[in-house]
Parts: C-alpha cells; sequence; structure tokens
C-alpha cells in the first residue's frame, strides 16, 4: 500500500473539543474513576518510586472504552441516517457499545458477529435491543456488513477508524489529564488505534511533556507495522493474540496518522504477559480484567519498566468483558 | 451471659465526629469511589426501578475497610503504648490493615495468624514489616493474643469491638452518604459488627429516612442472635461460612449495642447466594471480590429484593482479599 493513504493535512479534535464533547456526552457516558496502585507487590515490580495510576475505565458503560466512540458516532448521524438505521461488524465490545449507543439514541441496529463471539458479550448486545446476525467467521462478518450497509442503506459504525471515534476516545484522555493533571507518561492499548489515537491526541495537547506510549500485542503489531513503513494495511497473517480485543486485522489512515503525530513509542508485550498482568490486576488490585485491559499493566511491569521508573504513570484499564470460565483458562497456569 | 454486658448508656461519634476524623486520616486512606450497577443483567434481577450503587471499599488501602478502624485505633494509642508496641490476632483482612495501620504510626507489630490464613494475605502482611507468629487454630490465635499482650506489655488491636473501631467505620458511612446523599437504604455486611455498628450509625445520622440492613451469613450469624436474644456472646458451634471475613466466633457488646440502635433489619444469606453474587459483580461489574465483598450483592438479589423495589440502594463492598485459585474454586460449580 502507498504512502498516499496517510493524510498529509492532518485535522485533529483539540482540547476544547474534547471537554466540551465529553460536556455533551455526560449523562450517556460514565466519569470512570481512577485507582493509584500502592503496595508491596508494585514496588516488587516496578520500584517504590514509580506511581501508577489506573485509569479504570473497565467501569464504563457498556464495559469498556468503546462506549465513547460509539455514542460519538451515533449522537451525529443525521435524521436521515437516523431513521435508515445502522449496522457494525465485529466479535467483541465495540458491538455492545454501538447497541448501547443506537439504544440511547432510538437508532435500529443490527450487528453482525462471528460464531465465535464470547456468550456474555452477545447476551449483552441482544438484551440492548441490537438486531444481531450470527456469521461464520471474522472475514465473513466485515462481508457482511458491507453487504447490509448496502442493500439496507444502513450507516456502518467503524470500530477504530474515523475522527468522530477519536473525538470520543479523545474525552477519555482528556478526563484522565483532569482527574490526575501531574503525569509523566499514559501508557495506552493499540488494537486498530482508535483508543490510542484519541488517548494521545488529548493527553499530548492537555500536557505536550507527558510522555505517551502505547502497546499492542506481539501477535497483533498492525500498528507497528505501520509506523515501520509510513502505510497502513492488512496485518500479514492475521491477528494471533489472545487480546481479542487488540486483534485489530488491518491498520488505517487516520486512526494511523493520529497515533503517528501523538504517540512517543509502541512496545509489544507477548500473551503470557497479559496472563501474568491479568493475575495481578486480579490479585492485587481486585480488577477482573480481559488480556486487552491488562495490556498496559504488563507494558509497564515489562518493556518500560526502565523508561517509568521514577514516574508517575497512568495506565489505561480499557475494559473487561470476560467470563469467569474464560478468565480462569487464560490464568490457570501462569 | 446476661444482659447486663449491654452498655445502658451507649456513647457514639456524631456525624461531626465522623468527618472531622475521615479529614485527620485523609492522607492515610483512600477515598474509594462508588459505582452505578446499571445492565440488564441488574435489571432482570431486581427490576428496572431499583437502582443500586456500589460502594467500592473494596480499592481501600490493604484491600478492605478494616483499614479504617486499625488506623484509628492506632493513631489514637498514647506515647508510651506506642513505644511498647501492639498485637493483634486474626486470619483475615484485619492482620493485614492492623500491619499497615503499625507501619504508618511506626509502631512495632505481632500479628498472630493460623496455619490455614490465605497465602495472599500472609505475604501482605510480611510485607508491610510486622513479625507474624503462626500458631494451630483460630482459637489458639485468641489464646496467643492475650499471652503476647500480657508477657509483652502489647496493646490489642480488636478486630471489631470498641468506640475507636465504630469511628473509623463510621467514616465510611458518612463518605458515602456525601457522594450519594439520596440514598433510600443502606445495606452492610457483618461479622463482628464493627463495620455495621460504624456505617450505620454515620448513616442514620446523615439521614434517618435511609433503612440500614445488615447481612450474616446464615453460618455465621451471631449478630442475629444478639438480636433475637439481647445478650452477646460465643457463636454456638463456631462459623461455618465461606465467607471467612464473616465469621466471627463472637458478638460483643459495644459493636452489638450500636448495631442494635441503628440497624433496622438483620437478612440472612446462604454461602451459595455469596458465590453466585462473586460470579455476578466479576461478570457484570468487573470486580474480583471474596465472600465477604459479595454479601450485600445476595442480599439485595435474595431476601432484600422486594422491600428495595423502585429504591436507590447503596451497597457496601467491603473487600476483596482472595487469591485466583479459591475464587475459581468457590464460583465454578455456579
Amino acid at each position: 500500500m502507498a504512502d498516499s493513504n496517510i493524510p498529509n493535512d492532518l485535522s485533529y479534535p483539540d482540547l476544547d473539543a474534547f471537554q466540551s464533547h465529553a460536556k455533551a456526552l455526560r449523562e450517556h457516558l460514565r466519569l470512570t474513576p481512577t485507582q493509584a496502585w500502592e503496595s508491596p507487590t508494585k514496588d516488587r515490580l516496578v520500584g517504590t518510586d514509580c506511581h501508577p495510576v489506573l485509569k479504570l475505565e473497565l467501569f464504563q458503560k457498556a464495559g469498556s472504552f468503546k462506549a465513547r466512540g460509539a455514542l460519538t458516532v451515533v449522537s451525529r448521524m443525521n435524521e436521515e441516517e437516523k431513521a435508515r438505521g445502522l449496522v457494525a461488524g465485529t466479535g467483541g465490545n465495540h458491538g455492545v457499545a454501538v447497541a448501547l449507543a443506537a439504544k440511547t439514541y432510538g437508532v435500529d441496529a443490527k450487528i453482525i458477529v462471528p460464531k465465535t463471539i464470547n456468550a456474555m458479550r452477545l447476551q449483552a448486545i441482544k438484551d440492548l435491543g441490537a438486531a444481531v446476525m450470527q456469521v461464520e467467521s471474522i472475514t465473513d462478518v466485515l462481508d457482511m456488513m458491507v453487504e447490509v450497509a448496502e442493500d439496507e442503506g444502513r450507516t456502518v459504525v467503524h470500530p477504530f477508524e474515523g475522527e468522530n471515534i477519536t473525538l470520543g476516545t479523545g474525552t477519555l484522555g482528556a478526563e484522565f489529564m483532569e482527574q490526575i493533571p501531574d503525569l509523566d507518561a499514559v501508557i495506552v492499548p493499540i488494537g486498530g488505534g482508535g483508543l490510542a489515537s484519541g488517548v494521545a491526541c488529548a493527553v499530548k495537547q492537555a500536557n505536550p511533556d507527558c510522555a505517551v506510549y502505547g502497546v499492542e500485542p506481539v501477535g497483533a503489531k498492525s500498528m507497528t507495522l505501520a509506523f515501520q513503513t509510513n502505510t497502513t494495511g492488512v496485518l500479514p497473517g492475521g491477528p494471533k493474540s489472545i487480546a481479542d480485543s487488540l486483534s485489530a486485522p488491518y491498520s488505517a489512515p487516520y486512526s494511523y496518522a493520529v497515533c503517528r503525530k501523538f504517540i512517543d513509542e509502541i512496545v509489544l508485550i507477548e500473551d503470557n504477559d497479559m496472563r501474568r498482568a491479568m493475575k495481578i490486576l486480579f490479585e492485587d488490585l481486585k480488577l477482573a480484567v480481559e488480556p486487552a485491559g491488562a495490556a498496559t499493566t504488563a507494558a509497564l511491569i515489562g518493556p518500560l519498566k526502565e523508561k517509568c521508573a521514577g514516574k508517575k504513570v497512568g495506565l489505561i484499564i480499557c475494559g473487561a468483558n470476560i467470563g469467569t470460565k474464560t478468565f480462569f483458562e487464560l490464568i490457570k497456569d501462569i
């Protein structure tokens, strides 16, 4: 794919835009709490002089940060688009968030999901009143989504690409910087870059001296590849990670360009690093998170440990839609 | 045991005392967040018109509300007592909290624990710098505690009895009522009554119209028996519940008298009710709690469901010191 797919004249929301948009969505979103990580376990892992603060976005409505982007996109559909309805294709938290956004704004929603979708998420989507269409694989999901959009005139709500998604996820970064203004660094997980683009964009504009680190699973490093080649496109071989929420099958131009501008560095972690971090978050911080929700903790105690020594570091805990059985399967041998 | 062990001239802290004491402890305690429980699962369990709000005290320092009482007691020891050190006997969260309080105020601590103590808590106590003495059973713990107190002149920090404990735990009730002033009811777990006495005392003084319900495991109903007989004493046969944190071997006069004055009703729950509630808290609210931490949720969806219909109900989520293995053993067949 050529460089030409990267926008030259990048436009992105400024801090005022994030803050006023957050106000507009206030009644539909939760102001999620932060939690300082202070414990002997923390001291052992990263030292007494490193001060991590968790942004508990797993407590967001619909169980993840995805509600911020989905509500933003749906709130900005025009009346005609709203009347025609929307469609989203997803195996994950995006589907739950889009169903919530559709319900919030009274828009008819069709969510295409693969047969492998976890039962909790499927139930949550149905509970929110969206129509669900199950197809075989994640590739079929995307094909069917396009087909439904064309046949039925529905608006596609993309899981991570577009200025409205970045505007939505940026409210998380702006909110975090208001809660903890003196962060030296923020670590954010990267799937397709929807979350990371918004958070990085808001954090850097709130404080240009605050470092922003992205973290990707080594088996789903589409953004790392985009950084290396300055092009976006399909991840060769497809994503292979326990973190389904971070397993974007491709990178996309807008989220890439915003990440490129505002992220200082991306680090990679292994699946087992996330497993270990899930166990630590459970036992030391009482949080039940999915693998993606443990990615920033894994990065802090792993590849970013030295860079974060002596610093006040914000960790985005992005989501937690996972059942007890899956959770235990993932951590039992760690 | 005769009625005479119940104080006739009951003194207890007023709301100002709770609030100014909370200020005095501010730098040593966390202001724990609240979380509204809004989800289709909640709607199914208690209806759309019941609005539960969780007080996430599991995020308190040392992993439970126990830090509030322990810090209060230790902060009020005189210099001579501080120089002689303290002793506590416990199989649970109290030991971790006392170790934290001792470290905070520079007091030498000896914690007597049974061999059955869970590994996480044992490690936490050691990490906080307290000396640990392991004995065979929980009965030996109490004997050894008295022996050490007499031999070494150490001050005993009781796990639940005394006006300072109630003053400490009352800061939790006062804090919750400041965060959510319009609660119609608060549900609080009862072990020995240290938590319940303080919370009920503060809540009822903040709003006399707010109902306060206590909840005990059916296998550890020492306070229910005290309510029935208006006497305190040893629980016949000893406690038998998965909720070790609620398994007080006896009731005691001061905490009983305060509970009696301010609690409207105590309800009983089975161990399996807590198991189910642990799973719900994990899957729907992303919280990893010990059985005691799930007791109020179990009471709401069980015996208090009808009384709480249409109400805004505060649930104290009191603690979460549990390892992953124990957690999954408890919920796997539910």
